[in-house]
């Protein structure tokens, strides 16, 4: 999915919610236990009842491969199902030397190796430039770098000094003049609002994935005034807060309603905001 | 596997090799495409043929991951076929904010959620102390943190000057502080054997692994020479060099050479340098 089409989705839909499939076996009801996927079944219902309000959908890997094979299994199954009018990140946080990174490129879009075919995939910037170019190589994907993320050890080494700015700032900076820079996304957390200005100063135009509405306490409206640009720029992701919302038979209506009411104040924010 | 029976194996060996399992299925040798799983009859051999020359595998995960399911039930086999007199390490570099690194924590090291039952995984820094805590968590496992890897990207992020230090110092440092940090091992590559001084007065007692040997063009003399403590200290990895040594009928015998070739090098410099 290219820039214009995302663009189009977020503008039809009113919505730009991602919703995150951090599906994890234990917490799925009590009645989708004895279907022989479990993990497949809960995301199934949780996709057709949130699809109408938001227009990307992000399974976080570690709770699928925490399964083995058979988490694998429930992945493929569910990228499948998602429709295609919705933009998918595979939340994988990956990266090492180049060709070990060409590898991870190809688990995450080449469905000839490995049977996903995700539009975008997040890595890990630490190993610097060769372990990112592999991903950005694919010309119709993207490629969404850590900058600064939304939990307490980001300020252990992200928020470090270096040369006048931060090391994170460094990372937004330096992957600019990467080839391929135009197919970066960047994750920032939304606990990280106040840094927002900062940020927009250096990448204007890329969109933002922005984690940590909800559970983990950041302002959907604050970073929406700070973070939007012409594209809108933004992908908020909202996991347990949808997912969870109820653990009983009514998990999926109850997935629903909470989407839309992110939705709605989405739009909200897009009335209040978005001036292009 | 503790630090004495780790120290206990490499000084019966004389050998502190561990052998990168990097399978890519498309160099495997014709004659094991037909088998149903060409990967794990392919590791069986180099694990049969190598297993008396080294201490540890390391299977670097991309390579099985992108073959999807099928991949991790390869990557399952292997890890059961390897001896248990040897250390095993995922090469995976995960991190993620704490819940999630739970559930990586859990792929690698917990074999009722995954099968899989590691000693050891990388482990990616960027994200800080709550990204890597719950790998720490397992107090019979190895959290193998990235400080200053062998690849070009290196000198992006890692090398930045930070408060008169170097940010991969900062990495070194910090995690120190951390809860379990006596359970830390630390990837540092040989082609960054120049810094080997400065590393070893930070960390003066951990184990390092040690990638870049060989294809990346490392010094195994310069590495033991700058990198040697009193429990050795070093694990120095070697991938390609060994599995790939030949790629017909012999490829097994041929890396039984390799390997061989590796551990007398490596004899010599525990002569030479190994005081205790």
């Amino acid at each position: 999915m290219n820039k214009s089409e995302l663009l189009e989705s977020i503008l039809g839909k009113r919505s730009y919610l991602c919703v995150g499939l951090d599906t994890d076996p234990s917490l799925i009801p009590a009645f989708l236990q004895k279907e022989k996927d479990p993990v497949f079944e809960f995301n199934k219902r949780i996709i057709e009842a949130t699809a109408d309000y938001c227009v990307a959908y992000k399974p976080n890997i570690a709770f699928y491969e925490a399964s083995g094979a058979k988490g694998w299994e429930s992945l493929q199954k569910t990228l499948e199902f998602i429709p295609d009018s919705h933009f998918t990140i595979a939340d994988a946080k990956r990266g090492d030397i180049g060709n070990t990174s060409g590898l991870y490129a190809r688990t995450f879009f080449d469905p000839a190796s490995s049977g996903l075919d995700f539009d975008a995939v997040t890595v890990a910037p630490y190993m610097g430039f060769d372990s990112v170019s592999p991903f950005l190589k694919y010309k119709d994907k993207w490629t969404i770098l850590l900058a600064l993320t939304s939990n307490p050890g980001s300020a252990d080494f992200q928020q470090l000094e270096t040369q006048g700015r931060k090391v994170y700032e460094k990372v937004l900076e330096t992957s600019l003049t990467w080839e391929g820079s135009d197919r970066l996304m960047y994750v920032v957390g939304a606990t990280q609002a106040k840094e927002l200005e900062i940020i927009r100063k250096i990448i204007p135009d890329h969109f933002l994935l922005v984690p940590g509405v909800g559970a983990q306490g950041g302002s959907l409206e604050e970073v929406s005034r700070l973070g939007m640009n012409k594209s809108v720029g933004l992908l908020v992701n909202s996991s347990r807060a949808i997912i969870y919302a109820a653990k009983d038979k009514n998990f999926a209506q109850a997935a629903r309603r909470e989407a839309e009411k992110v939705q709605q104040e989405m739009a909200r924010c897009l009335d209040l905001y978005y001036n292009y």
